[in-house]
């Protein structure tokens, strides 16, 4: 028998190790061979710099808990959600009860079809999640009255900072000064404050119910419903506003909207909001869908994902993203926003929720909630408490003396209300609330005054407490897509067409340069969708989320330590996030220090896109640090730029490993020049995959990282989000964390502000990191990142007889990932790097990543996760695509019509009953016998991405475009 | 906006059966016009004998509790979970804790791409599962050490069962005694006795480790280890028995045989058992896989489902079902077993559990088990206590004075021991015992008499306590299906691999006559896994399972309650055992009214071919009443037969609605005459589904009935089981339904004792049809089936101008299904039933019942949860198939190259280099346009049956095999 033991009696933390690596010590053997090694370990000390290996003399080994089995996993997790008390929380602020239906948790939610996808980028082989955005989009296009929405951001808070650069660009005004009304959720307005002060905007806050300050402004901001439940029409200062050349931004509650007049209708240029309450569970705080939706005229300056609809090469309507070009990756310091990661699986669940319950049935969920508030307020009335507004949609304010005892009262009956002030009582009424949770509450209101009251609840199905001419006239989720799913039977279908289309993890290998796709454990997902975790209010008294604060802590402490650093926020909802929470504290500690004028990021030219995008948000400039031809920095130019910023050299970013895939020998060097300089250095955090149990950024010489959970630590991506960047800090910037206003324990109190919504960002998602850790041990993970940068060396070896390997080591190693170039056998045969990835397709795969870090070339990362088998099959493909290009450039086959060149395949084209190519039908769908069995075929062909742009469309296109 | 508001405030009840039933109020009003009706009420009250329907002033409506929606029914059953306590059980017995793979329970046990299928009739839309079941067999075959392993029976008891009676037919004895080793477990041996005494099986009890007594005996049966715990040779008795020409039994722990001989290598001829401690969760009894292994010759004796290798029309290696003329609806009286439904969905777990285990993995587990159970022996023997046995495997049995006292103890440190007698203690080790476990256990037995132990348990990793004779030395699992997923991520993909070849409900229709394939909410399937339902042993003390228990009897009374009857077992773990119970009532009545001679049994020949099995199993002769053209009972015959039998007559067994799908207007005349002459009257409650909230059988005449809680009651098929078949009686029958020798809870001290192991049956996935009418109401479940009726009747008024529907009522109605004639078209064009079936794979869909009740004609139920465009796909398919039938008939299409008699088409079929077809490939792969998009490729072409019974391999065959 072939292997070793795995259930080696006594061994039981090497169990989960050797489910989550793929190859086996046998595979391991092999590849060891191919690679010339005879042990990962000797590997692993040729390839890391002598300088940062962790190791005996060195840094300590990892001090982590000894790892434990899945089933202990899960009993621990389980002990964890027990410490959880999840009451029934009414405190609104954004976030709601909502009921997922079923069908949606199951076969979205905890589907890996769905959450281990990839972001969007190769769309013929993504058209299912691609149709799904489009839902979501034309969803919240329709709702909010607006004709462009993305396909989501990453929380209301940060939405609506995204909105207020979005007006800085494009208002004719030129002034620094974004007015928002004080009626807004406390976290948007502190999510403002931290991103408006590094670029110079001042946020200027007033009661807009009395009109628009006379100050000039570039845009305005106004919450509908308000956050104290008013309904105030908006239309009025959004006049105003632009009167005066500023842009109107209305954060609006995508539920209201079914009942109230859309923002657009109102004339706002921006919408922002929270889909959250569209069936996505409060997980604490996230991860839940933001959106935006903007005016015609705005479009093309729309942060983050816009899905778009083209034609494939068959003249097929096709989705695909559109507009990439606004993107960071491009842009660099002239991009308008560092988004990148969507929320992509809760974009697709609220989606699914609309399409699942149709116009008049969220319009049914809308009324209900409307009805019950008001028969509360009418009993509170009733009883001769002050209900403080008389036009409401969800939310009340209630004056009642002693709001404290109220609270405590309805805390002790299992419900939480919000405490607004000493005299102030919130209540927020959702899908979930029944007339005997009101009863409950009205209890714990007491008797006032004024005597006993006279009668229980009375709900009138008929109530309505929108302002007139509030009302809502105007249509919405016309489409047929939103009007066809109404059994649970039809649904189901839908959702597995759609996933069926795309190609996730559960199906292949998604060789991903930079974004390690590896295995997501169900053992790590399981626990998500507990209703202990998933059911908390972000909000909630802390005590009463005792087991996700602990869980919480521990992984902080995890990280700190498998890092070298001093402190982790988990607060950062994205990478994108991380980066800036980093900057930030980077700019706190210069200013702390009376350097303020410390502003300049040095970013070698190689590096992520999203870095320079960063800097510019966090009020730095940028100034690039040269790279020699194998994308290291260049010493000497970093020596001349060090010089010649002594003076005001805030940072420098690197990426370690670097984004060529090398480990930099002169890291530490880099280090100490930044350093005496008087910058600090932050290391991206995107490949430490590669780094984890073998060498520390913390103790290596940096003194800040992003991490991303979604990347080394085995969160899905969930076909474009969630993710979630915690930022890890060196005791010195401890004191600048991200914090948040409603909750003390999320961050120091000299902290830099909130850079999410919820105190803890995506705390919903966290056990997956935690479970991940926790059963990996060091042991582990020092395996997993051997066995990373084993597979992507024996990539390399296998590959380069066929295609040129481009970036080395010194000891002629990659490290976790290997970039090949396909730009000689271009020059000989006009084949590209995009023909060999749309090939791939045939073939089965996804495509490694294009044209990153250089044009041209493609960049694979197995991970660990991929056994023998699975790293054959693609050096397999990628085999019979050289012997491909080989025909094309021998003249075998045209130039143009060929396999690569055509490539994607679909059913369809192979089976034309007219075949007219200079190929075989057997060439272009069968060229590996392999594929004969369990084919995958993509269901369109080759898109056309100039197309979808000239020709944009962002929401579901009528049913007749699909007739051929 | 087309329909009515689904969420009406107000309304909740509504809303579960909205998402339930597929047609919205609209598409209803248009099915109705459709069929010439105004309401569905009407139409009931047409199609359903005035004389049987409820309503006023005849029998009362549906008293259940109010409709409640999905949140509320989780919310109710997750108070129901929280009654249960799951302590740790040792309690052994058959039933042991084991971990479930988390990826194998996610991804098979909660996946509906698994859940919803059917069996593999129809083999080229099920090779995914039919591998799965085949990796089973192996599995199986390899352990057991016999050639022939069927993919699963109900239980070990069962299964047990069964081979007494295999080996009564096979055996060279005439004697009528089966000899039972004493050290079996407590329900094989009652489950035995059930099934031996109507048979007139003699079974004798004896201590086979003195030898076999020296009665005759056509078989003899011992368990290896014993229930005690026991190991011992079995290969004296088995010479011994085959010496005097009995067949030897050996209920095996599929577990131990992985480090002990085999039974087949000891020359037993038959093995039986269960796989549920290969990764499927206890939930209080059920359901999991049993299995039975036999030797070569004894392969056609088989009962239940065989999986074998058949080739497919291009040569290809294709699975399916194998030597199908054994079985029981074909056989009907001669049949040998009534065995249908198998365990499929718990077999493909099993099966999986050893594919990602590996023979390494398995061996792995069995030895942590026995060197913990070592462990403990040691500890208890050094402290005094006197461990019965010096072999065993993972059971030992402990003698104590005052073993009440050691099962307290233990119980309250959260153990559940076995209390055997007076003075010994059972304790049996399994895959999740920890050695903390251990030693809990071990304080709980205190100290001895002898004075203080002198130290902690000792695992000793080299404690062998297995007779060195019975090591095993054979290897087993070799296939490289066991020994190449290794990593979560490479199990992931074969599984996905897997059920993507097949289709289940989850992407279409599946019109299945008689088997009622309606929508298995999410909502109902949730609660199955959770650890409270899930965890529950079996023999657990029954105040830890308070929550299961009323959830039990809440579901017996809503049984009771909706079919007019008035006592339910929920014990039968099948409709065949659930028959086989009725008829045992039956038989029981008789006999205590000194009636015994009755023994005649009255079966239409339009009868499921079960009916006459199960017959024949409860000791009845079987004589068989004349049905007209219609399929309706011959009411003259009927009147002949009583008559000639009334000295005789112990029951009539009628399916109503008949199995024709039609309301039998006579069916009160019928119960009548068979009570005037004595007899009992047996309603097959198949069709249950055309009755609910409109007639009960048992006021309608009947005297008990079994049910199917996975057709009317929501239980997915699991791609062939688990199901459950209750049986429902009359007062008069209630005390002789089933009981159980280890839980007098589970039915009448005067019961005729266990029909299946478990005292409950398969009570883990009772949550399932308990939150279905939870959540229907009587509403929803009257309206449930209204609308399955008028489906039917759409249905058929839409197919009538294409293909003659066969049977109507005396209206022109169907019931809840059609039957649609193919002879006519046959006859002028060739094109079989069969060959309309394929074809159908071609147009995405699952082909409805063959050749049932009628050869040459289709069965056809859409049941309620279809809605109007599934209904119309389906109708377009229809009509389009009939258009081509008559391209065949019309000669414009060759008679036998045409694409019905191709069908179905492969990928590789269509795409092929060469098309040598009289019609185009378009033809061939997309007669429909929809059927561009999303369109399911069958992964083989049509199978021959013949080749496959003629040249039998049921184990997987090697890689090489498809290699084309």
């Amino acid at each position: 028998m072939p292997d070793q033991p795995l259930h080696t009696p006594g061994a039981p933390a090497r169990v989960f190790a050797d489910r989550h690596i793929g190859p086996t010590p046998a595979e391991t053997q092999e590849m060891l061979k191919a690679v010339g090694y005879g042990s990962p370990a000797e590997l692993m000390a040729d390839a890391v710099p002598e300088s940062i290996l962790t190791g005996p003399g060195k840094s300590a080994p990892l001090n982590l808990p000894e790892a434990i089995g899945e089933a202990e996993a899960l009993a621990e997790l389980r002990e964890l959600a027990s410490r959880n008390d999840t009451r029934t929380s009414l405190i609104g602020q954004g976030y709601y009860g909502t009921f997922t239906p079923p069908v949606i948790l199951r076969n979205i939610m905890e589907n890996p079809a769905w959450y281990t996808a990839y972001t969007p980028y190769q769309p013929e082989i993504s058209q299912g999640r691609l149709e799904a955005l489009l839902n979501f989009q034309t969803m919240v296009s329709d709702l909010t009255g607006l004709p462009v929405s993305g396909a989501s951001l990453l929380d209301e808070a940060t939405a609506a900072a995204e909105a207020m650069t979005l007006a800085r660009r494009a208002s004719r005004s030129k002034a620094d000064v974004f007015v928002v009304d004080s009626d807004v959720f406390p976290q948007t307005l502190q999510v403002l404050r931290t991103r408006a002060e590094p670029l110079g905007i001042e946020i200027v806050v007033a009661d807009l119910s009395r009109g628009l300050p006379e100050d000039e402004a570039f845009g305005v901001l106004v919450q509908y419903p308000a956050s104290s439940g008013a309904v105030r029409d908006p239309g009025t200062v959004i006049a105003r506003a632009h009167e005066r050349g500023a842009l109107a931004v209305v954060a609006a509650d995508i539920l209201a909207l079914t009942l109230l007049r859309s923002p657009g209708d109102l004339g706002a240029d921006i919408a922002v909001g929270s889909t959250q309450r569209l069936g996505v569970p409060l997980g604490f705080g996230g991860p839940h869908a933001g959106y935006m939706a903007v005016s015609e005229k705005l479009r093309r300056q729309l942060p983050g994902r816009l899905v778009g609809v083209s034609v494939d090469n068959a003249g097929r309507p096709a989705y695909r993203l559109a507009l990439q070009t606004r993107e960071q990756h491009i842009r660099r310091e002239k991009a308008t926003s560092n988004i990148c990661t969507a929320q992509v699986l809760l974009a697709v669940m609220a989606g699914m929720y609309a399409v699942y319950h149709g116009p008049d049935g969220l319009r049914a969920i809308a009324r209900q909630v409307h009805t019950r508030t008001a028969a509360l307020a009418d009993a509170l009335a009733e009883r001769g408490f002050e209900v403080v507004h008389s036009a409401y949609f969800d939310t009340l304010r209630v004056r009642v003396p002693g709001a404290d005892r109220v609270v405590r009262s309805a805390l002790e009956a299992g419900y939480n209300l919000l405490a607004v002030d000493r005299d102030t009582v919130g209540v927020s009424v959702d899908e979930t609330t029944t007339e005997a949770d009101l009863e409950q509450v009205l209890a714990a209101f007491g008797e006032s005054e004024r005597g006993p009251s006279r009668g229980r609840l009375g709900v009138d199905e008929a109530a309505d407490r929108l302002p007139a001419g509030l009302a809502r006239e105007i249509d919405y989720l016309t489409h047929p897509v939103f009007n066809t799913h109404r059994s649970e039977t039809s649904l189901l279908r839908y959702m597995r067409r759609l996933s069926d289309r795309d190609l996730a993890l559960d199906r292949t290998m998604i060789p991903l340069g930079s974004c390690t796709m590896k295995l997501n454990s169900t053992t790590e997902m399981e626990p998500v969708t507990w209703p202990e975790f998933a059911g908390l209010h972000p909000l909630a008294p802390l005590d009463q989320a005792a087991g996700s604060v602990a869980l919480i802590h521990d992984l902080e402490a995890w990280l700190a330590e498998v890092t070298g650093y001093d402190a982790v926020s988990l607060q950062p909802n994205a990478g994108s996030q991380g980066e800036l929470a980093g900057l930030l504290a980077i700019r706190g500690h210069h200013r702390s220090r009376g350097e303020a004028h410390r502003d300049v990021c040095l970013i070698p030219s190689s590096a992520h896109g999203t870095n320079a995008a960063s800097a510019v948000m966090a009020g730095m400039r940028v100034a690039v640090v040269a790279c020699d031809d194998n994308g290291n920095v260049d010493m000497d130019d970093l020596r001349a730029k060090t010089a010649e910023h002594a003076e005001d050299l805030a940072a420098i970013m690197v990426t370690y490993p670097s984004t060529h895939g090398v480990y930099e020998s002169t890291i530490t060097e880099v280090c100490r020049l930044v350093h005496e300089a008087g910058g600090q250095v932050y290391v991206d955090g995107a490949n430490l995959n590669a780094l984890l149990g073998w060498a520390k950024p913390g103790e290596f010489g940096a003194d800040v990282s992003h991490l991303n959970l979604h990347k080394t630590f085995c969160i899905p991506h969930g076909g474009g989000g969630p993710g979630v960047g915690p930022v890890a800090v060196r005791s010195h910037l401890a004191g600048f964390l991200p914090n948040h206003p409603s909750q003390p324990e999320a961050g120091p109190h000299t902290g830099v502000g909130p850079v999410s919504a919820a105190p803890f960002g995506s705390a919903g998602i966290l056990p997956i990191s935690w479970a991940y850790m926790r059963m990996m041990g060091e042991e582990g993970l020092r395996s997993a990142t051997e066995i990373a940068v084993l597979s992507a060396n024996y990539l390399a070896r296998r590959l380069e007889p066929y295609f040129p390997v481009l970036y080395t080591g010194a000891d002629g190693l990659v490290a976790h990932e290997c970039v090949i170039d396909i730009r000689p056998l271009q020059k000989a045969s006009g084949i590209s790097n995009e023909d060999v990835a749309k090939r791939l397709m045939d073939y089965g795969f996804h495509a490694p990543t294009m044209s990153f870090p250089v044009n041209g070339t493609l960049m694979v990362e197995p991970t660990e996760s991929e056994n023998l088998a699975e790293l054959d099959r693609f050096v397999e493909a990628m085999v019979a695509i050289r012997g491909e290009i080989d025909r094309v450039a021998s003249g075998e086959w045209d130039a143009e019509d060929n396999p690569l060149r055509n490539a994607p395949h679909t059913a369809e084209a192979v089976t034309a009953d007219e075949w007219g190519h200079g190929y075989t039908r057997a060439e272009a769908a069968y060229p590996l016998a392999s594929l004969r069995t369990d084919k995958y075929w993509p269901p369109v062909g080759r898109i056309d991405q100039a197309y979808g742009d000239r020709n944009l469309v962002c929401s579901c296109p009528p049913p007749e475009a699909f007739q051929m």
